[in-house]
């Protein structure tokens, strides 16, 4: 067993304070964004600028989608503890699970996934990237399953925030190999599909994130920080202009009591 | 009951999505960083670059502080549930409470509370802030209470981040009352308690945010935010080099079995 | 620092298992309920009989009421993370804090303080409780405080559980001198206050969990256990009859879109 | 939309509170122990006795195995945050994942999995047991994968909790086909691996509740309700003898500072 735990992160000594290396009030305080501090904290090195701009429009393209279910939970957390903001923070992001914040990281990691699988050198060219888009819509779909990324319920003739993160990523010069293969899955997945569905804000910053050379396994973890200031915008509007409580009586003013229903193993879907 | 819940965060419809008004993919997405937005979501008003700078300076000087309770209760969690970051996330922020992450908000909310109870116009020169600086050291001495963000267990000679933020608050224009008073609390102090003790990074950071103008109730929910980031880090780090399953082990094996040992109410301090 | 940690509670070597200093295959399963184990647990030792009918009477009391705040962010916690039900779970205890679960906890304190300052013997008759009892009204009233566990907003004319719980606590031989407080409470009030309010169910459990002599900084802690089994029956019921998904849409497609209000300190009450 | 919310759990009017179809009051509380309301809430049915005991004895087998992860993480978090039982509980339980409490979930729906795919009726007597057992180990090889339930890091010899439960089942006439198939997985799985290993307590625990026909998809819940006993002993003992600031210490004091290691993404396994 190790005697010591190393770490490149937070460290402190008598007349100084450490981080990442750096010291903390002379080189951080002050003079590093807080998205760039995130990503440096995820990453162990410092993004140039171009990437620190590109990973904070993804933060803001997740952080508040309004009534989700996260902020209904949060705001209902406060109502029953308010003697813990902790826990209504918390209890809001254990909503971000494989459901509402995962199609991020799924987008991310199916596109890392598809393009490790390619044999030789990726595609240099929209022909090129077209033909491995093809493929892969045909593939999922023959194994019966969705392209993540793909869909969205709102905004059913194209998500606002898909040709913003493209742009500003081109812009960036980091307009890489994952967002090249989601650009081309959006356009070839008519031919395939039969009709035609937007690229999701949540699928495009998860292939934004990868081509920013995040760590996969936690893409997730952005869209649950960008969600942590948005959470945080909840509690201060549930603060001074109150719902939770409504919110919760238009539930329970609603429930109808019915008999029990004794479950029998296997006996439903 | 109301029938409709109104909210000026996060909104969306066919064709667009808005975020505090304005046109997320537009006008947010590449135009607004991440500190600045969180500030934007809790006070519903766009911050000033000075007051995005001290802002964040403030998460920085949060963000982490290497193997806090948080820090290792996150890979702990991890540990035992690789199949949930947002679960390991949460729990590191459930240790976010009075005593770890308190300090920041009782310090602003502490400040506050004298400032609201000064007769008259606040002081306007240094002899005033330090007469009013010793009449609030008095009366906690005379409480029996601590005064918030006084005395630091490791930077007994003085808290490196202290200085910096009040030089960083000082160069936006934004030292106001709350920062003004903790420090003069600095320098009177050992008067009252015969002895010399540190401004703490956690309590400078409270009248910092407390300055800004920021919602006290909420003070805790930004060093929340803060580590956030930190947590992140530190999961992105146990991915690497993991060291959760040894500081798992070192309490493991060193636990010592003893006799249950009865309860009794009242029986203990 | 020690070497060492002490523990009453698991511990396991090659061959044998033991809790409570008990063998846990030989001396716990199958011959301890879990309600009495849950009594053991907290105490470090072993309920009798009585006792555990009346902590298990308190658990049923308190397992589940409906579509609660904390049974509301337990579905909707798992509609967004179906992969973690230790997150909907968790996230729905988050709920149980000062304003819904704490009524048993500070019932049971403020009871417990009441006694702690009695001068002299405990009353042993109905009138010198209820004379102690007019006290303990009257001071409340002056401090402009309310008495824990008084009043219910569904049963104005009497909480069910109440009676019987006192009723049960009788037939034990276990109704001590917090539930003899608890009920001169409920026979004196209206001559202090006015009007008559009935004890609710969740402050005669706090009592009773005093009279059983369980740690007052846990009676919270009890409360969450038995949240605990009803929110797993909420899910269960979530998952054959869902309904989280039809919450969010009724509160998400009721949003209404209203301009920021930016924040001003001290603006408001 | 559906106007309303169906539930056959918790429902109060004016003066009746009923949970799943009984009156609380009358029925429940004093009558119902802990244990039998859980399995009950679960599932709308009101288990038997011999049902009810075998349940409990898988909860007191989960409930509690000292230094823990989920344990230290409770202490650690009630250290930062005293001021929130509710936190330390939930920050526990969410280390009740796939690697920690999931062994009893993977277990009972593996084989579930096995018994489901069986063509015609299920065994009948031991050694058509282990031919299947012999088929499901031999699968499992082959396709890499493990068999759930099988091994323990401490328990080489054979884990004492898992012969108890068997033959608490046997008594009460409840050791059904999970039971069976897991029993034989433990004789024959030596032919297939080439040595023994023990059957686990959490893997039996597992095939347990699978046989009492409760939900598979809340195996994990019911690991998480016994834990949630645990935790609070944990507490309990904290609170008495706390050792969480030691633990906290003996990790800070052995960091290690390094230099940060600038993460590539593909670069590591």
């Amino acid at each position: 067993m190790a005697d010591e735990y190393p770490t490149a992160l937070g460290a402190s000594s008598l007349h100084d304070i450490t981080l990442l290396g750096q010291s903390l009030a002379d080189d951080v305080m002050g003079s590093v964004g807080f998205g760039e501090l995130a990503f440096w904290l995820a990453t162990q090195r410092r993004p140039a600028p171009g990437e620190t701009r590109v990973f904070e429009a993804v933060l803001a393209a997740l952080a508040d989608h309004g009534f989700t279910p996260t902020a209904i939970v949060t705001r209902l957390t406060y109502l029953g503890a308010p003697d813990s903001v902790q826990g209504a923070l918390a209890a809001g992001l254990l909503g971000g699970g494989s459901r509402f914040l995962g199609v991020t990281e799924d987008c991310g990691r199916f596109i890392h996934d598809v393009l490790s699988h390619v044999d030789g050198p990726l595609p240099t060219d929209e022909p090129a990237w077209d033909a491995l888009a093809l493929e892969t819509v045909r593939a999922q779909r023959e194994a019966r399953r969705f392209v993540p990324g793909l869909g969205h319920h709102v905004h059913k003739d194209g998500d606002p925030r898909t040709p913003r993160l493209f742009a500003i990523a081109e812009e960036e010069g980091l307009y890489g190999p994952h967002l090249s293969l989601f650009a081309a899955i959006g356009r070839v997945h008519p031919q395939v599909l039969g009709r035609s569905l937007p690229l999701n804000g949540a699928g495009v910053c998860g292939a934004a994130l990868a081509d920013l050379g995040l760590p996969l396994e936690l893409l997730r973890g952005f869209a649950l920080l960008a969600r942590t200031a948005g959470l945080i915008g909840q509690l201060a509007e549930e603060l001074r202009h109150p719902v939770a409580n409504e919110i919760f009586l238009s539930v329970d003013l609603n429930n109808r009591s019915v008999p029990p229903d004794p479950y029998v193993p296997g006996g439903e879907g």
